[in-house]
């Protein structure tokens, strides 16, 4: 087939500094996903992109563009209608395991086709992995029908759709060209659209522990998706949470799937249940569902009811034990006091570390492996406490665990401001 | 081996506007080499470069670096001084042709170690092997016994002089990143500091038909290329020459040895004749050599000789018939008036669709194609007479030729403003 442009032709123009037309940008990245435009030129035009920008147009394009190299999911058959939840990523970010429960039982159903983490903020589906049995890969079909009978279906994406964003994102992992909100935008955009849901909530975190750790960045990220999920149809909105301290009292595996649980159960840490639910009135209100309270879903027990019966559909047991990590070590506090810093990012790295992430695509992660917080900021605390118990099966990672933690957590005087979860609210 | 960095470390650094660190450039320069900075990452950092920039010490520790990957070569046992030169080239300039030949028969030997031509300006080799027998591959030997019994070699560039420059040459070529003054000056100057001539002539060109099309740029590579050269221990002198008409009256390749040798005779364009005589004083002077003037020995046959010999050198013949194209158009004045100019690009493009210049690396050349002037800006023409004519072995190439003159040239009632040949002068 004759090319239509030259990948050297889109990439100068960007260089340059002027706006990729929608003829270029269709072009390059159908032809990117075709391997006409090698990694080393697309890798060029993403620098490119993250130095010079791209306008909403562009970008709204881009996304169109990426959309159209796979396939489309339709939920409109449903007799429900759908809500999903995305989550730029956090430290101890458990929330959509009580929150797609929650909302199917205050009926809208949530397809949340999730991933696998990379970095210090844990992937859902290595969190749900740890409930034995569970198993991630489920046929449109059998999603479809699990959507329908429960509501709630928390899978692992199929490679089918927006296949130009998994090459891609691939491409910007090893080319420092992640951190483009166009392409994050796009990225993120592309996925959720081409799955069909009728409303989107999205929940993007800032500070240490966050992608974004500039709310003016994680603003304009949010904006920008706000505006791309609009004019493609979907109803979408947007909160900037908090994510200067780790969300709740865990990070790690299965640590995040029992504090899912106890929220679940009626209890869990204040910040995950004030999120969960402020996330879920999100999602209800998007999809037109104004007359449903999910705090009564969770406090009646219906919000626990969905999420076993969820579990159950996938193979999983929801009453089995949970992997515990053969070997902890605590670290205590060094003074009496009041804890007035305990940073998201060190508990992030010392997590990660002590085997609950990965480095690698493909990696194993551990299931009981983590972080479990024994006091938040603004905690009186005394000399000799535990502050911090540090789970994993490998002791050698106990080490640099402490290391990352170095310098993460301070006792002073008098306590932090009080810093709220969710800092604003963009769209809808 | 355990590597000193990761990939991205060097490329978010670059990213992000901050100097790299000598450590870093010697890093990523040999890890591309041994593939370890994969081509995608090289991209994003050479586009990085592009658009954030390196300062003097970056440039000149890139270029060490790249002369690190490979051989150097040393003609210190030598009987006379080394005097190179370099152009960034132009449309019709052969002037490596009489220049090698001159230097050496006033006494100061030339190793040109030259390229293949890509795009719209030809390359030497190209032009030289036009000449039948004529052969540009040597040994090292072969051209040490060359330069010592004759002073002058005109070959092709081995693969052992800093690898790195061959290898991210091709790169930027299909990035869009060519267009970087530290990557420029690194990749000229990397191989001739590693070449070991002890002096060095930078023929730097501005203007249409030139890579650089502002004088601010070419003064900056210029500036650039000489300081790398001069810390290098090389006398290193450029000049900056107008490209903003062609040079001479020819541009092809046979079409322009036989212009060569008119000037070896005595004859040719003033144009051509005065920058070979520029370039050849400047070359004898950073080789220590004042009391020549080239003037003479072009005059009184000593470079003729000097020429002939060096052709036969290298199994070619001086005295045999160049190819001569198949088929030739002319392109006439369609006014009387005065020529006030004559697009050096225009004139480029229009050799190169005849069939003169190539596409891709490897794609072979018409020895006899090209575009031979009758008129230069300033003559005065008549309406039918032959302004240009044009060579072909290939008669379908005629229109598209013509299409890139289109526009290319003008007919006025008054002459344009004589512009000098030599610009400024640039260290020494």
């Amino acid at each position: 087939m004759t090319e239509k442009f030259a990948p050297t032709d889109v990439i100068v123009a960007k260089r340059d500094g002027h706006e990729l037309t929608d003829d270029q940008i269709d072009w390059v990245v159908d032809a990117y996903t075709r391997g006409v435009v090698a990694d080393e030129q697309m890798s060029a035009l993403a620098m490119a992109i993250l130095l010079n920008g791209m306008n909403r147009r562009e970008i709204a394009r881009w996304t169109a563009a990426m959309i159209a190299t796979g396939e489309r999911m339709d939920f409109s058959s449903l007799s429900r209608p759908t809500a999903d939840k995305h989550s730029t990523g956090g430290v101890g970010d458990k929330i959509t395991l009580p929150l797609a429960p929650l909302v199917a039982a205050c009926g809208v159903a949530v397809p949340q086709l999730s991933g696998r983490g990379l970095g210090h903020t844990g992937g859902t589906l290595d969190k749900l992995e740890s409930i034995p049995g569970w198993r991630a890969a489920l046929s449109n079909d059998e999603m479809m029908t699990q959507l329908e009978d429960l509501g709630a279906v928390i899978c692992a994406a199929g490679s089918g759709l927006a296949p130009a964003d998994k090459k891609l994102y691939a491409l910007r992992d090893i080319t420092g060209t992640v951190e483009a909100i166009p392409l994050i935008a796009s990225s993120i955009m592309s996925k959720k659209i081409a799955e069909g849901t009728g409303a989107l909530v999205l929940d993007v975190k800032v500070g240490s522990g966050a992608f974004m750790k500039h709310e003016a960045d994680a603003r304009e990220l949010a904006e920008t998706m706000v505006a791309l999920g609009t004019d493609a149809g979907v109803r979408t909105v947007a909160l900037l949470t908090d994510m200067s301290i780790p969300l709740g009292l865990t990070a790690g595996n299965a640590l995040e799937v029992r504090e899912s649980v106890e929220v679940l159960a009626g209890g869990g840490p204040s910040d995950v249940v004030e999120l969960t639910v402020a996330l879920a009135r999100e999602m209800l209100q998007a999809a037109g569902v104004t007359d449903v309270d999910p705090a009564d879903a969770l406090a009646d027990g219906r919000a626990m009811d969905a999420w076993k019966a969820m579990i159950r559909a996938q193979d999983g047991d929801p009453d089995a034990e949970l992997p515990v990590a053969r070997e902890t070590e605590t670290v205590t506090a060094d003074a009496d006091g009041v804890l007035t810093s305990l940073d998201a990012y060190a508990v992030g790295v010392a997590a990660w570390r002590l085997g609950a992430g990965r480095s690698r695509p493909g990696e194993a992660v551990q299931a009981g492996a983590g972080v479990e917080l024994h006091a938040k900021p603004g905690d009186t605390v005394r000399a000799g406490q535990p502050l911090l118990t540090l789970h994993t099966d490998t002791p050698e990672r106990f080490e640099r665990a402490r290391e990352a933690l170095e310098g993460g957590w301070s006792i002073g005087a008098s306590g932090p401001r009080a810093t709220p979860i969710v800092i604003d609210r963009i769209g809808g």
